[in-house]
């Protein structure tokens, strides 16, 4: 955990006061299924509940002393609680191991990441939708190879992404599924001593689903397709960061991160302004993505349990969680203050001096009777007029001027060749189908 | 592509002829849907089934020769289909571009190549399924950190093979959905020169949803996280093959890969059967793995496309594929046909001269009025000699003769706490949750 | 292996053929070890060169036909090699174990292998070196984050690339001496059937060193430093390819990939040069990559050995070698033919109007005795006109004409604030570092 | 950085202080040179060091309040040491940019670094050589595929484990060459304000390399370089650490982590001594490991250099520095104490009946004269009743007592083939390689 990459609220998740609280939230309802079936005194439950009523501190550093002793964390925390609740507290913890109450509280954590990392992406999308609506056609060149192609609308491309980030909700919304499972089934998963029914009353008071077959554990392809799931996430973060860093290029300055109008780009050089923020998104989405492979490799864990992926969740619960969620708060910001400059568009649009609409007057001349071979031999012989010129002359111009094509298209005609509406015709489509 | 890692079915989906089958295919649809909206004669359209329905060979020596010349692989296949349907083809391809045809290409053959790898998984499913049912109470020792822990039951150990696989099953149902798209929308995504109803016609044909906004491509998001979710996959496959792996160790012996009656081990050795096909398992998840990650790096392709993704997809196309449905077929035949020896595993079981009924023994003196910490002395004391013993003393008849234990035990009371039905009472719980 | 990125010389050295070349000089060699001890009969090696130095052709298919036989690929190969030479061939391999043989043979590839990437790099940094000289003093903008800072030369951008290759070729030639090891130490490593000195001797004789500690198989850190250390020299290919495309970009435009005169960029846009070959390059980068952590994972194998990683090192022992020595050939064609446009690097360089030199002329005012926060101020309301007008105002001209400035500098003073030789004082210094 | 899995001495080289530390060093050993080169007063460069005699505390609070307003470390240092020095501290940083200060003080943070993994290493190395030493002779079944082979030493695993990690350490001097380089050459490498000489004096001065060629940064390949060693270093950390976690299952128990005599491996069952650090040594690895990808993946920064880098620096910097330097700590604490069983070893050896000598047995009979066919039929056969045994029958018993092998052999003669002294008589060539 960086902590110039972390934002508070998730930060709590993985403080060890949220554990805590989460450990205690199981244990007290295992009590409360245990007395149920008469396991233990139904008093047993009500002491605990009654004391957490009170809401009570946690006191992460007396647990920590007393685990400084016992060098078991679990053990330390019931005995503290059981400080503070009194004799009753004994019956806690009846035919559980610890790994029931760390990987169900791993389940509630990583559920909770979730919920803030849903909240993130919507936002995002709001952020992104509000952009494309006020682009939607605003005229620009689309690239391929990083070469001008032909024109498309900034509006088309944040719909592109608006369309990847909805894909990446969907996804985060399965992996959260995938992870939200409570085991309390024992030290080898066979309910010898605990009745199945403790672990479905803790899961449904927990919000989640029991997990139909444990080991010690729960199954940790579970973990390895949510941390996958984050990394896809990731990398479509760094897709629309790169978009960013494109785009504020000194020779193409489509668009810039915000910066306020006194705000000093460099002591030097008034020209700097660095797409820093979407930069250091491409970064982050490396380490997101970096995460993945040891979570697949904690999957083919030994036999009914070995704690190899612990350590490894250590690092990558709160890291991959915490950059994530960080990544999204910081390209909602650059989206939602993006300095957009249609202006510029249009003149990279002309750069060329017409060439990207050269295809439309072929096909023109084609269908006025020129042989394909004919037309494309006098649209090239124009095209590479203005290429030389590196965009000085107008191809409009120039094929005005032709008399090959000036017999069989007016100027009127040729003029509507050059029009960018025609590119744009389904966009409305296109944004249907996005937006809904 | 590594034959000896290859299934002809698998292979044949990436054979060049299938990929040009798909590509005439798409063509011919849209031809169709073109036709229908009055941009090319009907004729044409006919044209090409007709030609389709003689069932003709792809001659693709004569296409690559086409290529060699043209240096455009779908140019020179236009060519060649031309050749062979003759002046009608001329109106193919209209108003679509090359990424139109190989990205729709790349999600047949992505759902081909998935129909397969789920018929892999529901045989790997049935085995493992036929198996547990056959050892749902076989008795064998759970085991955490690689140390015996408590008794299980091997069918146990299959059921949790089985969730697994059927969690894998689900994600790549839902991966097959993420890369199912067709995208016919022209060189940038915006349709100028094609109605957006061509590419519903062809997808609808195809069995593939469309694309809602495609840029030159379709967006690698939806292959990242295909590719991700292999690598899932196989690391459940490395999981299982784990566990194989352990049980044949010489010490362990509990099962072993299939060697048929007269095969030899090894020339000099008899005791050599080396479980090679889970450990060659071992390998190959080690390879799709390695695959999620250069396609992880492919989303964030440069504005409309660049094209550093197609050499990546290649390679992973074919690779990451061919190997998981090789690897399942493997794991299938190795848990057909597992040597399962149930002797050995009561052996183990009863190793430690019932050391892993201690627990019991300890609850149970301590219910009949003593207290925890002495029940715990008294236990641990013939704990020992039994764990000195190496296992060769019987923790149950050492508990007979103790007089602490005995004045407050009858024999036949202490033979029960040594009963492993105990631990067995809600398996058939598990086997309803996983089997239903 | 993907036979479009592929070379036949590479590509040799993974067929079957070379093993089986190899494989032979091993027992050979080894037999001449063990007929000097007398373990054999010197016959018997005489008889195996005898038959080698006729030049036979290895018969593949018939090999292969034995070994579906024996499923032995060893023993095939040995029982082919005795039909060839008659009786005296069954003395070959004693106190060898078919491990000795591959891993051997393996290191043998490798160094092979390597050899021709080391000639590929010599070639590219050849290539580097010439086009380096050729631009030692091209102007050209330097540029972080994207964005326009000082004036660099384009051969220095190149000796940047000649640096981290030479460093690259550092660091192959370090990988070579790692994998380069030969162990015939027997079926765990202790020489038991056969003396350390047969081993030696098949070294010296194959241009490898001993390993000095085996167990049934050389240790596979090494070959994860070899494929670590091509996933490293596969990044750096990937920079200067980024820095190709990114020169190539419509609106940058300094540096193209190669095309004929006569060559068409695309049949309907005559402005579309695309830099394929670097996006190739790009793709290609992560595949290589990609084959680290199959790598680094295959180095913990199981006490003496399990074979897991065997079926790694068929994919990635061609795959990365043979895609990487691609990779290298096709760099050294960009950069030997890469079109670069002085002309177009001075325009770019001049588009901000001079803005890249605001920096000298603040120290000039600063040193002339005006305020660092007055020279500031003076300097940025100048510099802000220019920025306001897209680089058509020149800050020379405006600050000539400032009246701040003029009380303070000449004319010539000013102009000489702007010369761009100040900036490549010391090239010459940085080129004899870099080429000696 | 996971408190838990952090040594201080580590810990504190990522922390601000040493940070700020280094800054200062630079700052004042480049205005020692700028001072000599007349290019600053003699007197500032005094200035800086008299004030740094006197062992002033880093108030890391105050440079962060000044952060807060300035947005940029660097200047808030300078600040910070301004107002302590006073006025001569205006001069420090002249020509400079922050990357030079940056990117040389990574340099000498990571050369810190890995001098405490170098010793790490040598505390690990000097471990695993006495425990070799000490087990030289010491018998222990040799296993392939998990499977009995042949015999070895105890002391022979560990020195393969010692030649591993002395690989290890000379890549590691390597790696630390790699990032040892030192840039002071300004805003994009051209040295335009500042002289290379003052490069060269603050290298000598900080013990680095300077560095032949920079951008505005020092160039990431090495970098990548570095963590990727460390990476390979890991995966030797997962092999030994999984030689244990194998050693100590239950049914092999040949060795074990240490446990105090009086120590309690489950308050309810106890055989449970669960190789916990070793799990835990192979997650810690898998994370390292998990690093190398985004380091590989910052090399291709854009032109001079973009900041994608940092962000994956401030994670991976500490975060595999100090994860490696546990991790080797911890291991050395497990191999120190590790829990040696050479009667277990024996026993396990023996459980076979003998049936891993029946390939001497099998040359034995055959240098007596039986053909190998009959020789082999005649081993089987009493072999078979062995492994139908599962051990009890001993081998050597039943072939004395089969006449076909009396009529050949004495009864010593067959004891002979049974002398373990046999495998072992290279362990002193081996020993001498490895340990010199």
């Amino acid at each position: 955990m960086i902590p110039r990459y972390s934002r508070p609220d998730m930060v709590k998740i993985w403080e060890p006061e949220n554990r805590f609280r989460i450990w205690f939230e199981i244990e007290a309802h295992a009590t409360d299924a245990l007395a149920e079936r008469g396991v233990v005194p139904a008093s047993a439950a009500q002491a605990l509940w009654k004391w957490w009523d009170t809401n009570p501190a946690i006191d992460v550093a007396a647990i920590d002393a007393i685990e400084a002793v016992t060098k078991h964390d679990v053990i330390a925390f019931l005995t503290w609680v059981a400080e503070q609740v009194g004799d009753e507290a004994r019956f806690m913890h009846q035919g559980m191991t610890s790994s029931d109450v760390l990987d169900t509280c791993l389940a509630v954590q990583l559920t909770q990441a979730t919920d803030l990392l849903l909240a993130d992406m919507d936002a995002l999308l709001a952020a992104i939708k509000t952009r494309a609506m006020e682009h939607k056609f605003t005229p620009t060149i689309g690239r391929s190879h990083g070469i001008h192609a032909e024109p498309v609308t900034f509006g088309m491309k944040l719909a592109q992404a608006y369309a990847e980030f909805a894909r990446g909700r969907e996804r985060l919304v399965a992996a959260r599924a995938e992870i939200a499972t409570c085991a309390i089934s024992g030290a080898v998963g066979t309910f010898a001593n605990i009745d199945p029914g403790v672990e479905a009353h803790v899961a449904a008071k927990l919000g989640l689903a029991i997990e139909p077959v444990s080991t010690q554990v729960i199954p940790r392809d579970r973990h390895a397709m949510y941390f996958a799931t984050l990394g896809v996430i990731a990398s479509s973060i760094e897709r629309l960061a790169t978009e960013v860093r494109h785009l504020q290029r000194t020779e193409v300055l489509e668009a810039e991160e915000y910066f306020s109008p006194g705000q000093k780009g460099s002591s030097a050089m008034p020209h700097k302004r660095n797409p820093v923020l979407t930069e250091n998104l491409t970064g982050l989405a490396r380490m997101v993505r970096g995460y993945v492979t040891p979570a697949l490799e904690n999957v083919a864990l030994w036999h009914e349990r070995d704690i190899s992926h612990s350590s490894v969740e250590r690092y990558i619960g709160p890291d991959a969680t915490i950059t994530l969620d960080f990544a999204l708060g910081r390209l909602t910001g650059v989206i939602d203050k993006l300095l957009i400059y249609p202006e510029r568009m249009q003149k990279n649009l002309d750069r060329m001096g017409g060439l990207v609409h050269s295809q439309r007057v072929l096909l023109a001349l084609t269908q006025a009777g020129i042989s394909r071979e004919d037309s494309y031999r006098i649209v090239q012989r124009n095209a590479m007029k203005v290429w030389e010129s590196d965009g000085a002359e107008s191809l409009m111009e120039l094929l005005k001027a032709d008399a090959d094509v000036s017999a069989k298209m007016s100027a009127e005609e040729i003029e509507d060749r050059f029009n960018l509406d025609y590119h744009f015709k389904h966009i409305d489509t296109i944004f249907e189908r996005v937006f809904g």
